[in-house]
């Protein structure tokens, strides 16, 4: 039977660790996020930061703007933001309304404060092997969790599945820097199987796709990033729980798993920011 | 036996045919290479650049430097370049001597100008689902290549060995973009064999390495861009050809495959960016 990854444990670590660092801080850092629009999992997850950011002794603010607004107005919300000097830490909380220049609207985000690492600035060192870059909140907590359970991937055959800017690529990239051969897989990948029967390490990132015990290498790593809900609303990962937790090494759940280290990577990413710019 | 992928004709024929879209242009294109220091490759390299711009109707100049110029040395040369209104393309041949800053070097060519695709803003376009950008020379050479023997890359199993900025990341990214399912190997992979094994195409590109026909896939591509000098001083890829040739179905010789491949990739660079500047 698979060691049980246990996201929320970690978090609360992390989160009390950050809160002795945010102690040692003359001004409380504080976050901002921009929520624009009424999805309700984008509500769900906002909230969810701002509880988890107080337990890190993290100021959060929540800038609602309505569902007509337009990229101008958002840029214009994040400009003043970027030159509010009680502001540390900027979230576009994603997806935006689909008449809304994504790309344009984050890399209004200043450098400086770009807590979520979706500015081009950032993306450009961190595919370009720079340095001082942010590392995106799930692929931070992808590697603190494999730090925690002392899980070397160098040398070892990582497999991502799923290859989106946010999760996909990035957690490839910081893989591909710890030494570890990485192969990207994707909706149009054939024979998924024979990529997942042969990895040690698989980071399933799709909300889609189902991975069986049968389809995995016994002793394998399992992170499961994915997120889909059931016929009865129950949240489950990209991993069938039951079949996988026998033949893998290492399994996160879902829920308790990846979530709570995304939520812990993001507040690891508000104090380092804070105190690299203070 | 493999069809032997012929790069020289293709570079001629892309040649002949930029040179038309030359004859259209106004003002005779222009590529700037900055050569700093004695490196004899180098001055192959340049040589060579030189030669084919003349065929495809694209004026160039050398600026050579000592090999004791600084940072700041090569950064006001590059500035006067991109000042200048004559210049359509400016390359800094790679290596720079040790002591001078690469990255800040390479920074400082201006984005309409940047014919190797090697600025970070280019890079981080290339990276991040961006648009518009310049795909660096050897990469778009192995795309062309693909294209000219109608080779479909997608659902494919394509294993790139070599994660260089200039090549292996960016092919990587490249055959992702065209649905391919990409493995990035290395010098820290376990196995390599392994993954080449499995490999529907493979990029080779690290100078290092002997890839034989006993562990390729037959029918496989092989596109070799490394290049390495055997005792007598003959160059090689790094593939053994005499036994890859056997298995696989496609395979680029060395020289006469990749290398004028990107040299043919970085004239259609210099005559895009001067078509998009006008």
């Amino acid at each position: 039977m698979a060691v049980i990854m246990d996201g929320i444990a970690l978090r609360n670590r992390i989160l009390n660790e950050l809160k002795i660092r945010v102690d040692k801080i003359s001004q409380k850092p504080k976050l901002v996020a921009v929520l624009v629009g009424n999805d309700p999992a984008s509500q769900i997850y906002v909230r969810n930061k701002e509880k988890f950011a107080e337990i890190a002794g993290i100021e959060t603010d929540v800038i609602r703007m309505p569902e007509t607004s337009s990229t101008n107005d958002v840029i214009s919300i994040i400009e003043k933001l970027n030159d509010d000097k009680s502001v540390n830490a900027i979230l576009v909380q994603l997806p935006l309304p689909k008449h809304i220049d994504t790309k344009t609207v984050l890399n209004t985000v200043s450098e400086t404060k770009d807590v979520d690492g979706f500015t081009d600035t950032n993306i450009c060192k961190m595919f370009g092997s720079g340095n001082n870059y942010i590392i995106p909140c799930t692929p931070r907590g992808i590697l603190e969790i494999l730090d925690e359970y002392k899980i070397d991937v160098a040398g070892k055959n990582a497999v991502i599945i799923g290859r989106s800017d946010i999760v996909g690529k990035p957690t490839a990239m910081m893989l591909l820097q710890r030494n570890a051969t990485v192969t990207i897989c994707h909706s149009k990948t054939q024979n998924l199987s024979e990529y997942t029967r042969n990895a040690d390490i698989i980071v399933a990132a799709t909300g889609k796709i189902k991975i069986t015990g049968d389809i995995i290498k016994p002793g394998c790593v399992l992170l499961d990033v994915g997120m889909q809900r059931d016929e009865n609303g129950k949240l489950h990962g990209d991993c069938d729980f039951e079949s996988c937790e026998k033949i893998a090494g290492y399994i996160t759940p879902t829920p308790g798993g990846i979530g709570p280290m995304t939520i812990a990577g993001l507040m690891e990413n508000v104090i380092d920011i804070t105190e690299k710019n203070m």
